[in-house]
């Protein structure tokens, strides 16, 4: 049996995407230089926590925020909160929304809340697909950049549209923010002046800015003091988050000014890539750090070439495959620190492989 | 304004009770040894997170074995099974109960379940209790040792008794072991001896054992399957629980074998702390590494005293004074490495220096 495409990809020295493996190492370079007589955190309490929480308050202009160990149950508590205010159980979103497809739906399930999908899977909703809606929700979820269709960001105008358009409505407006710093170079914006828009934010730092894990919600005070009654019934209140949150501090810090560099890389690769022979990436033109690729192979060719290029070049073009059908397969491709360490010379003679191998096909 | 005790007792080099400050060093301490390139789990795959699940459902005698970030979580989930195994939303436990008392109401709130409080708060419930319910229940919840009451501990043929009642009646039978492994000195059994008189088990490794956060749960194949899909909806299917897990693992090798010794220094302590005037211990004899102690003097009475102990002897006796009306306060006292850190001689004369201001009273 042929390793797994996995274990290929491990094996090479380079990868074009990523901030390097999540090894254990990431942990222990977080804590360097931190004083081990430092205070745990304690249930939330303790200036290593709180601390941070004001950081990220201040930093997407809200009055307070509650660091999470997820964002899985930072928004679902959001939405539940909101809709408890209205007295409403629904709740709309891009029909490929994390709440929608990765959490075994939990909202509704430990919280009895219904979700509206808003247009169509392959592309963002829109302010008309909004107002198409004919009943009334108590709020409204986006995602900046939209994940599963590649990390498309509406316009800045478009955002600020919808936003009055549900402030107008009392619809309230939750921006999940997974990848917002990803996105702030796009619009040329500091994290404030979009989280302006909002009226609840969570934000992650495992994504682009390679963390270990954790989440934090940010909001009005009544609103994140709630979130904190709904974090300990959700079981999320530790005794210490320290891990998470001293990680999340460190690559902030090592990573929020590096977005730029990252989409521009996006940019380049993706650009490179449309020229070759059937790939497709969706955007066609990133907006920030990631892009999808579409490939007309079937996945194990994908994976056969990608290896014979790691194998030449020892660089991993591709770390993750996924077929869509016999025919035809995909790619997310979110860049990081790790393009910069692959020497100019060998990953151009790397993407000319691909680009002829794809031409043989 | 004076000091808060809680800093007072910071600033004392030695503590009666518990494993040490839970400070940063204390993960910093797991992690020495740990190879770097050791890969992360990832959303519940990989060998640091399956390892140590297959080395707790061993030792806990089940088939299987699931990491939680938190015992709020576990138990949640484990109630709301079994619940909807049998088509019923009641399950039964001690009135002092974590989740009665401690959760914000998580699983009456997101799985609407409803609680039955066996017994009265200042005993543990017994065979008796259980029979007088008289309507059907999906499960019980026995917490070894009840922590809210000092730790006490039922027998082990009371425990048998239970345990085989419950089969008889369909309930089905839930060790809450948050102190597990502090019990098992008392029964002499071991941890797989215990949980076979149970359908479900939940472990904690920051109590006793002295790790950073984190709990398992075990029990058949199914039902942890099924718990991994509930772990998700509650937000604690984590990218990265490596932390937690290898601090789990580190201080159950370090500690687990130590129970026993905690258990004599906790009966020493109790039972030297019973001849001091106004001083009563609950229970008078303890069964396991903890106990509760009672003053009759007020909160501020009991920690200018022991300020004044800790002024002489560098010695903090108790860590935690809490009010119970306005003449009479408690402490828990849980014991672990510290104990064994004070020199003999000063911890006599400390606790002689006690009983003196306590007769004085």
């Amino acid at each position: 049996m042929s390793k797994p495409y996995i274990e290929i990809v491990k094996s090479a020295k380079y990868r074009l995407t990523g901030n390097g493996s999540r090894n254990i190492g990431m942990l222990m370079e977080s804590f360097e230089g931190i004083d081990p007589s430092t205070d745990s955190d304690a249930y939330g309490n303790g200036a290593v926590i709180n601390d941070f929480e004001s950081e990220l308050a201040e930093l997407l202009g809200k009055e307070k925020a509650v660091f999470f160990p997820s964002g899985t149950m930072a928004q679902q508590i959001a939405m539940r909160m909101w809709s408890d205010k209205k007295g409403l159980r629904k709740v709309a979103y891009h029909p490929l929304c994390h709440l929608e497809i990765h959490e075994q739906d939990g909202m509704k399930v430990l919280h009895h809340l219904e979700s509206i999908l808003l247009g169509s899977k392959d592309r963002l909703f829109t302010i008309e697909d909004l107002k198409s809606i004919n009943e009334p929700i108590a709020a409204l979820l986006i995602e900046l950049p939209q994940r599963e269709i590649g990390g498309q960001l509406p316009s800045y105008d478009a955002l600020v549209e919808i936003s009055y358009y549900c402030r107008d409505k009392g619809i309230k407006l939750h921006l999940d923010g997974a990848r917002l710093f990803e996105a702030l170079p796009y619009y040329g914006k500091s994290a404030k002046e979009i989280c302006s828009l909002f009226d609840s934010v969570y934000v992650s730092f495992y994504k682009g800015l390679g963390g270990i894990a954790g989440a934090v919600l940010a909001g009005g005070t009544d609103f994140i003091e709630e979130a904190k009654l709904w974090k300990r019934r959700h079981g999320g209140d530790l005794i210490s988050l320290y891990p998470y949150i001293i990680s999340a501090k460190y690559n902030l810090d090592k990573r929020m000014g590096k977005m730029k560099q990252y989409w521009m890389h996006a940019k380049t690769i993706a650009e490179r890539l449309n020229k070759m022979k059937g790939v497709k990436t969706v955007p066609d033109v990133p907006v920030c750090n990631m892009f999808h690729a579409y490939f007309d192979m079937s996945k194990e060719t994908a994976e056969n070439i990608s290896t014979s290029v790691i194998e030449k070049y020892n660089i991993a073009i591709v770390t993750n495959i996924s077929a869509i059908d016999a025919d035809t397969c995909k790619s997310e491709l979110s860049f990081g620190d790790s393009c910069s360490l692959i020497p100019e010379e060998s990953l151009k003679e790397a993407l000319d492989q691909l680009e002829l191998e794809f031409s043989r096909l």
